[in-house]
């Protein structure tokens, strides 16, 4: 009996379509008789879910580090009440976001310390470490198409600010080939899927 | 006319009487007619008191990592909002609690890294640096003597935490003299408050 599980993150702009391609990934898996659990940042915890309703209201006018420091403060709770449990179970994790994330927007997008952020992720994840993470890339005009008309306040930002971060996680998934793969997200879901699932089963060998 | 402000800090275990001697400041500089800003951390700002929420509420059981960032957000926002401006226009800011408190209770209490909490401390306050500090320090007998009935969270702690935040206010105090008095708070107010005056008028000109 294996007693490690799989801590897979998908990562990406808002309208990259990775929360499709994670539903995508959570059936074919589940399919497969595996035991998936699916999560989504910032949340899936009440005091992450608290952090969460503080950082998408459009009242607050949050400053830069604020806004990094709140996201790692709900990702450690999520990590300790919920990833590392799971994981001790066997559990597969599919989360919708992760660390990436908090280095691109809050990095790349920012400007702020990459390099103190990237060790500000390990304080607040630990031992939680990504075993296999999607970056699913997409250019601002397919992202456009995508988003929902209700956009939340991360949603409303520029071009400029989109191409940074962009940059950002293109510069991420180069930097950690091992873990992550960077998939072509401007095709239909089942094209971009086709990739995803090429990867997870090069990756991982539970597939 | 004077642009820059001073930034001064009053920093102990609760039960320290910190509070009492940032009040006795306050009269004595007001009285100077110095322009005066009383600040309590974390709070203050409306960002603030959603995170002073969170973390005074006993129901949380919030990990020591997202406390410390949760802490570090608060001052953030406070910084940006109300510290650096108010210097700007050349005020002397008293508040209670900063970022040596921080480390003190999450880097010397809950033994995380502490190199790294400083370095996160800068990140969080930017150029707001206190051009002076307070350490008013006690013992566990005289602080339990002083506290309010109801504690809240971090006021129910035990002594040997306790003994480990007391060696990590000493610590940041012997680290950083230019800065940081360290008082003997065991005595009455005013007695106490007589060493806190002579530091003030040692450090700060402007007494």
């Amino acid at each position: 009996m294996r007693k490690k599980g799989y801590l897979i993150t998908f990562e990406g702009i808002d309208g990259s379509g990775k929360t499709t391609q994670l539903k995508k990934a959570e059936n074919f898996l589940r399919h497969r008789g595996h035991n998936i659990m699916v999560l989504r940042e910032p949340g899936s915890t009440s005091l992450a879910e608290k952090i969460r309703k503080i950082l998408l209201s459009k009242e607050n006018n949050i400053p830069p580090e604020s806004e990094l420091l709140l996201y790692l403060a709900a990702r450690a709770d999520l990590v300790q009440k919920v990833i590392a449990p799971a994981l001790n179970k066997g559990k597969i994790i599919l989360c919708d976001r992760f660390y990436d994330s908090t280095t691109a927007y809050q990095g790349y997008g920012r400007r702020l310390d990459i390099a103190l952020i990237k060790k500000m992720n390990r304080l607040a994840v630990g031992p939680a470490v990504p075993d296999l993470t999607f970056i699913i890339d997409v250019d601002f005009k397919t992202s456009l198409k995508r988003r929902k008309k209700e956009s939340d306040r991360l949603e409303s930002e520029s071009k400029r600010f989109f191409e940074m971060v962009r940059r950002g996680f293109l510069t991420i998934g180069r930097e950690e080939k091992r873990r992550i793969c960077i998939i072509d997200g401007r095709g239909t879901a089942d094209a971009t899927f086709a990739e995803v699932l090429d990867c997870l089963k090069r990756k991982l060998k539970i597939v």
